[in-house]
């Protein structure tokens, strides 16, 4: 576990700005279920950490923030509709809400691709500064499986509608400048400029007062409309695409590195 | 019936890809009840076979998407408050629930005009795509009526309050670039590569997983949050412009090209 | 009272235009409570009016629209949890009740500084329009006080989440073209174009059928979905900081023109 090429989260602290990476050498920091636990617990650590004033979400390196899940480790640990509910409720699902909920406020610092669990996790950051080689996309429809519900609900906090049906359903990747059109992002710099950015806004965040800040984040939550809450049925139909062949059809695609051809069931 | 120039609802097949076209040659295609009620036949119709990817909706010609609601038939059809129930909430409503609820993505492609009910249906498609002619508004208060609470929510689909008011109380007719900076359409691009760009949207649109496609289109809306529902009350308020003088005086400018003088009751 | 030095609300009507304007001179225009309750009592009373069409809100001058509520009585009047209610609530709380239920479409007219209180009764109004010298920001976490919730749902009117965290955990104070780029102004022209901008925009708006509008108005607050009621104790919550150390270091520095060094608690 402690070998630098091993999948992991690394946390570091800069006075009261924590730095927390998300690693998965030469995957573009694709993200494994170990790193989707051990970002929970370490976004739950800093959360109680009284001394803290910001936390920096980003990628090891400078070539991405994270190409989403890792789907080599998918046909052992999600392959079937009750893996997947695990998978994605308990281990996506969990760091979600971790980084969501972290009191302290969050910037994601994003180079390269920020896709799928990637964007996920970009969401529910309180910023999101990018560089221009920032990517943006969910394009699952070529994989041949949906998105659960806590991950949908992190892109529609972020922009309506319009815009998540346009990224699901087209299955498009943006450049950073569209994204910051379109409410993705908080703003863009030069690549060169982004760790300077970044450490820059850390700074202004954690210069204001820290309960301040905390209580803003939850008062945000607290007026947030909500949908009616999900029934057993909706969750089960968010998994029903492990039983379509389109799936399979997906997965051998991306495995053999050629385009799918969906059949419809 | 067949006859070109009649008011019509045209459905071609290309592939997995169907194209509806609105047609109402010399009307800029405003939408007669026939045309509402052809339309949310022909999108319920193609949104029950299994075979299809993608529908674009689309106005016939280049001149126009659709001027709104035809008014010259409203003195025989939507001449009083039971009227425009029934035209609102039957016919314009079951065409805009019939194109919202496509299970097969849809792609609205806009040149010129996209006004009112023109508008509204745009905004129930999942992607917008305009070329530079494109001009959009809902300019309803220089007839002295009111918008429907069916097609107001269409409106607020795509965009928020601020935009939604904008439009419908300034009265102004945008162009697409500010269409495009407020949300409204998805992208934009010369007219003369209007066609193309749609076509390579369905395309990308027509690869992606089907069951995948649909799936999203139901989650985004599973997860919206709604406000409370109408009461009779509300409803019947929305439908109370039909007794004011400005109403008469909205309608007989419009006939006679003049500039209404409203009185306020 | 009546003295043009002192902090007051005026009120002129131009035709079926009346003006509003915020006055505390050599202040930026600062909210006194007397002005916040001037200001709820001439919007109720313009609303009353059946002649009118539209309401322009705009600062004394062209300096400022409004710089916030003024700090300089909150010893006074607002310094502690009970009297933070009562300001809140009823004086602040009021005013931006009264724009926001306004019957008449209402009109930002933005010169400078458009912060903290100013930037909420702005968000209220139907359309802001800006002069390139707007500045918008809700800097309230340099002072170690958090936004009531009446007010921080102002914001949320206008913006989604992600604009409104940013607003307030950055603490930055932007100029008027990234408030557009981010939905929180309607239009930015060049100050020497504003009055004739803002103008015409409420000739426009009033050559509308006035039922409409107000229709109109109400059709869209009646759409928006509302999040679960607020309990006592999410109220006594947003109100807590008036029992922090860190809320007294933040005014002590406003007042000596220093910067806080907060401590979280």
């Amino acid at each position: 576990m402690s070998s630098v090429e091993e999948p992991r989260i690394a946390v570091e602290r800069d006075g009261a700005i924590a730095t927390v990476t998300l690693s998965n050498p030469g995957k573009l920091n694709a993200l494994t279920v170990s790193m989707w636990r051990e970002l929970a617990r370490a976004m739950n650590a800093l959360s109680a950490e009284d001394a803290l004033r910001c936390v920096v979400l980003r990628g090891a390196g400078t070539e991405a923030f994270a190409a989403g899940a890792d789907l080599a480790e998918f046909a052992k640990v999600r392959n079937n509709a009750g893996q997947g509910r695990a998978y994605h409720h308990e281990y996506v699902g969990g760091a979600l809400k971790a980084v969501g909920e972290c009191r302290h406020p969050t910037v994601a610092m994003i180079h390269g691709p920020c896709v799928g669990g990637g964007l996920e996790l970009a969401c529910m950051c309180d910023l999101r500064i990018a560089g221009e080689s920032g990517r943006f996309g969910v394009p699952i429809n070529r994989l041949g499986f949906a998105i659960a519900y806590d991950e949908l609900a992190a892109l529609l906090l972020l922009t309506g509608r319009a815009v998540a049906l346009e990224i699901l359903v087209e299955g498009r990747v943006w450049e950073a400048k569209e994204a910051l059109a379109k409410g993705l992002v908080t703003r863009v710099v030069p690549d060169a400029k982004l760790e300077a950015e970044v450490r820059a806004t850390a700074q202004r965040v954690a210069e204001g007062a820290p309960l301040v800040n905390r209580w803003h984040k939850r008062f945000v939550r607290r007026l947030a409309p909500r949908p009616a809450p999900l029934t057993e049925a909706d969750i089960a139909e968010s998994f029903a695409y492990f039983s379509t062949g389109d799936y399979r059809i997906g997965m051998d695609a991306f495995a053999n590195k050629k385009k799918p051809k969906f059949v419809g069931k």
